[in-house]
């Protein structure tokens, strides 16, 4: 299988992430991708190729475009304001403030795009979305123009990312863009199965009253973990988009036996579709020793993983998101990627 | 005047809030309090009186009872949870997210019940919380039971605090809880005017559908400052109380001559609204050198406001709220007061 990588995704170097109350060294970090780098090339998975650019029309084509212009701007205005941190945002729309009325203040504009506070908007971050979602575009194309899998080594990830919010270390939501341009070129129905450890609430947001998209994620459940008010098991899509939304949110401590039959009921559903494409949001935060989450699956759950997935027997785009064992993410992404390509 | 004081508002001794990505020592500090008691006896304003206590009833009447259990249990779930920072949120029900399930995880529900993340939920909040509102209704009740007016000298301050949201250094909104007592205790008609810096976002919120508390509050234009997404002009109340929200955002850099003309704006209706007893939530944020504000009052424009203040001829309870500049918040808030009572 190839690998599409861009070094321009190291771009984004945060110091900083609110965790705990504390300011600490980000989880998301750009050592993510070298250490998949290295597996892949270690294990043999396949070439590795750079990528194209393509600009924002496909960006501009699932987010908001004053979003966009704002994530471009927001380092710079945040400087020019005279703030010395990292962008993070210390207010918000919450519940019953207006969310009408975009601040002209960097600070207000900061609580109005953002959903979380973890995500700082450092120098660089506009460019690493970029680069992403130019890697994420890539091995679509690849998979589009031959019919082959592909891995694309996204990062920052994109999951989170709604139509015009960031948080989560998302920024440009990879798969909604990747499914979004599948769509513009002829495929009529794509699928997004997101196996990350947390819900893909972006995803859910741009494609929740849409029919050509169908999306299933399993996560922890939303009462215990982030993003805390998304991904119940009742949000199954709104208007024309009633059904093509499903969520499955299971309990901290969710070991493989159980994770593996959600994953089998979750391909089903994906066999009924028949999508012309399946994209397959890749977090391997599910890991039993991630820092940040709380599943229990082992490295070699992950090879498993792989092959069941192979069984839906659909062109195949992987597409990075989650991952914070920075030790064992090469190994636990690898070993999912090679599960696939050796059924 | 009589000052009302406890010194068991000095129980919140928050060790850090998130200011322009950075975590500092927190602006409301319990000095704040140390500073005005002495500019107090220093000026000889008048008796320093200790206070009742007037447990969580009144409290209730404003405020939603799980918003408040939350305030009492946050800091020991926090602890419990094994989070080693001080209780400050990192997620929130961003727009289209959902307000509708609370998560069972205290860094959930933290999000849930803030609408700030500048304000850490330290040990010792709800204490002082519970100490600034007996503050307040100590106070009022001298207004009531003697017809002579009185200063509360409320900390933490209270006017960010919603119906169950806290932010902006607020718990519990003592001027909310103030004017909901007197009402409660034979008054038909109460005004509450916050002349703090900041929009006083939270009783906007409390009393924005009813007609026996008019609102009135000169601050920073919320396209520009804090709270950034409440206290427009267009705010004037909804349903019975259309027309009892009176907002008057005004620019960065105003000075005295501006502010004071909207203040006698402000005086003018209240004059026509006839109230039985005036709230003035006292914010001395206004202040030409106060660190996280932009208006130009120096400490003399603070005896005219209180000269004029005098001029409504209304049974007034001052109520303490912002003001940052620590040096000189004593002699600028007691120049207010003293002004009034040279009257």
């Amino acid at each position: 299988m190839l690998t599409f990588h861009s070094q321009d995704t190291k771009k984004r170097q945060a110091k900083t992430e609110l965790d705990g109350g504390r300011l600490v060294t980000p989880y998301e970090c750009p050592e993510r991708v070298d250490m998949i780098i290295d597996a892949v090339r270690q294990r043999g998975l396949g070439e590795i190729r750079s990528t194209q650019a393509y600009g924002l029309d496909p960006v501009l084509a699932v987010h908001d475009a004053a979003y966009v212009m704002f994530l471009e701007q927001a380092w710079h205005d945040w400087v020019a304001a005279g703030l010395h941190g990292e962008p993070i945002p210390s207010i918000w729309p919450a519940r019953r403030l207006r969310a009408d009325a975009i601040p002209d203040h960097i600070a207000g504009k900061v609580g109005y795009y953002a959903l979380a506070a973890e995500t700082s908007l450092c120098a660089g971050t506009f460019e690493a979305a970029q680069a992403s979602k130019d890697v994420a575009l890539s091995a679509l194309d690849h998979v589009l123009d031959t019919g082959e899998h592909a891995f694309g080594l996204c990062r920052p990830p994109g999951h989170h990312a709604a139509i015009d919010q960031y948080g989560g270390y998302c920024f440009f939501n990879n798969a909604a863009i990747a499914a979004q341009r599948a769509l513009d070129t002829g495929a009529n129905r794509v699928a997004i199965l997101d196996i990350d450890f947390h819900h893909g609430n972006g995803t859910q947001d741009i494609f929740y009253e849409r029919d050509d998209v169908l999306f299933l994620s399993i996560h922890g459940d939303p009462r215990q973990e982030f993003p805390f008010f998304l991904g119940h098991a009742d949000e199954t899509g709104r208007g024309a988009g009633k059904g093509f939304n499903c969520n499955y949110p299971l309990a901290s401590g969710t070991a493989y036996p159980e994770w593996s039959d959600t994953l089998d009921d979750a391909i089903d559903r994906l066999s009924d579709y028949q999508p012309d494409l399946l994209i397959v949001s890749v977090g391997v935060d599910t890991f039993e020793h991630d820092p940040i989450s709380s599943f229990r699956l082992k490295s070699d759950d992950f090879t498993d993983c792989g092959q069941r997935l192979k069984q839906a027997g659909l062109p195949t785009l992987f597409l990075m998101e989650g991952g914070y064992a920075v030790d064992e993410i090469g190994t636990n992404t690898v070993n999912l990627l090679s599960g696939f390509e050796a059924c």
